[in-house]
């Protein structure tokens, strides 16, 4: 990238994320199952001579973006009047790393990431994970997986002003975790035991609504139905105790037939649309084992379990309109390379 | 048609039907709601001098069919090697009238249907029910709607050897009906107050299963995942509920919402698919105030509440790949007329 780079160069990455069950569900105290996928946020840090923070973030879905801080002024060093809100995300991982290890150092940060940004993917969370890590090594300290959630988590809430750990957890530890919403701003989150990789394909089509909105359209479908939407909630709650247990035996039919229940009770609550519906059912149609919205709804993101025909099911979700991407659930969660790995 | 007939010509008509809610529930006990439609097969009876019985039938999506029958003889009077199913609901009409007033008397049957045979709209239990109006009439009688409502029954029940009463009692009665399964061959039918007429827009797609095998693949379901779909068909009851009463309310954006809600709960136990999904967002996408299957699912019968822009919506439907037609919830019962009205 024309930086030269010396031998305190430090690697990290950290997976994307997918709730594979239980969205929605989930703000009213149901249960959700989030597992990480098989592409990467990679940050590397080399430490500088200076006080200067170097930022050069490129295949964020931006043409190439450099950014040099000093304190709080910001150097743009592209013809692009604008930043990628990923670069918040960086500066506030060197700054709650700093704070917690009371050392800072200059640093030329370049990230790199196999993900779109804001499709729901968890990008931000990888990105904020990969650079506490990177910049921690750099500074010379191994930090436990349990202190590198908690600082990503602080970067999120101090970008966001409010986050829930769940993204950075996954992030951290990868594989699947199991969240559950306690009241307040508290969570419980639990790891479960890594399943074996699970080949998917990951559609994309533009958001007609944001999350926000998509929680408010359940929450307005709740006060005129309340017998039904409680009820549709609560059957999403058992549905991904089963699929837990379904996940960790490894019946993948199984769980591409929860998969589709989940689907149709997503529907019910009125999160789906036109473009979501054609990729899903061109998933099936194509020999998906089950496919579904993964998050909020309302556009963005679908998944479809396609073990034994992904590029089948890829080419039809494309001829459905959807951007693609062939990946694998239950991706390592964030480590330190010795050298940064070709893109998969 | 050709053939010349006397002022002894009887013209009766009875209504297709949809179920608006609760289809697949029923079969567990769930109430289901099923409307009269605004399209509707019309039977002309005129007594002959003989012994024969001649049925002339067309529009009933095969080439105009001439059948005569005395006795156990049949002779068909087309090129095509085929009757119609809908002769035998005629025939057997013809019959079970007969033995019921005790009175045989040749006639000659005319058929017409603004409806196709087969796509589930309840034809065979229409023309069964027109012609026992017509031919009783015909030979004198006026009967009483309970008795045409369970004459029509029987026919269907000679013919299929098993049927419900659900067809026959709407396509007598018309308006809406609240049915009940009691177990065995029991059924609760209640006829509700017929609300207005409501613009409709239904739409049709080659089926991939009989409605037998949707039946048995809700089951199959069942079988494995009891405690989510015994929930689901519980919701859809409580549904069906909520649906009577805004019906009598007159709410139609509430009825749309609640269409929408027991879609994605028959979507959850598996009986859309690709081309039924996308008859129903693209009629949501062109403003239908809310859309479902109607009927058993895996192909068939897709409905569309339009009251503002039935036109457009038909033409939606129409580009994703189905046949439809524009009609309304409500039509008249059985009924006898003074002459044939032309086709709506």
């Amino acid at each position: 990238m024309g930086y030269l780079m010396g031998s305190n160069k430090i690697i990290a990455s950290a997976p994307g994320k997918v709730t594979l069950f239980g969205e929605h569900a989930v703000v009213y105290g149901e249960p959700a199952l989030v597992m990480s996928i098989g592409k990467r946020v990679y940050v590397t840090t080399e430490l500088r001579n200076d006080n200067l923070v170097k930022i050069v973030a490129s295949d964020l879905q931006l043409p190439g973006v450099s950014v040099t801080f000093s304190g709080d002024e910001l150097i743009i060093e592209t013809d692009y009047g604008k930043t990628l809100s990923a670069v918040a995300y960086l500066r506030g991982a060197i700054d709650i790393v700093s704070k917690y290890l009371g050392i800072f150092k200059g640093v030329n940060v370049f990230v790199r990431s196999e993900m779109p940004v804001g499709a729901g993917l968890g990008t931000s969370a990888a990105v904020a994970v990969a650079t506490v890590l990177a910049y921690s090594k750099a500074l010379g300290y191994d930090l436990e997986k349990r202190e590198i959630a908690r600082l990503g988590w602080e970067v999120e809430k101090s970008v966001q002003g409010i986050a829930s750990p769940m993204d950075t957890s996954i992030t951290t530890y990868g594989g699947v975790i199991k969240v559950k919403l306690l009241g307040g701003n508290n969570y419980e989150v639990k790891e479960l035991q890594a399943s074996t990789s699970l080949p998917i394909v990951i559609g994309y089509v533009e958001r007609e609504a944001r999350t926000k909105d998509l929680i408010m359209k359940v929450k307005d479908l709740m006060s005129r139905h309340p017998d039904l939407v409680s009820n549709i909630i609560k059957i999403i709650g058992i549905l991904v105790e089963k699929a837990e247990k379904t996940l960790m035996e490894g019946n993948l039919m199984l769980l591409g037939e929860l998969m589709n229940i989940n689907q149709g009770l997503l529907d019910a609550l009125g999160v789906s649309n036109k473009r979501l519906s054609d990729l899903i059912y061109a998933a099936r149609t194509a020999g998906a084992l089950g496919s579904k919205i993964t998050g909020a709804g309302g556009g963005g993101c679908v998944i479809a379990l396609a073990p034994n025909n992904q590029e089948g099911v890829e080419v039809a979700m494309r001829l459905s309109g959807g951007l693609t991407m062939r990946t694998s659930l239950g991706g390592t969660g964030a480590m330190v390379h010795s050298h940064e790995p070709h893109t998969s």
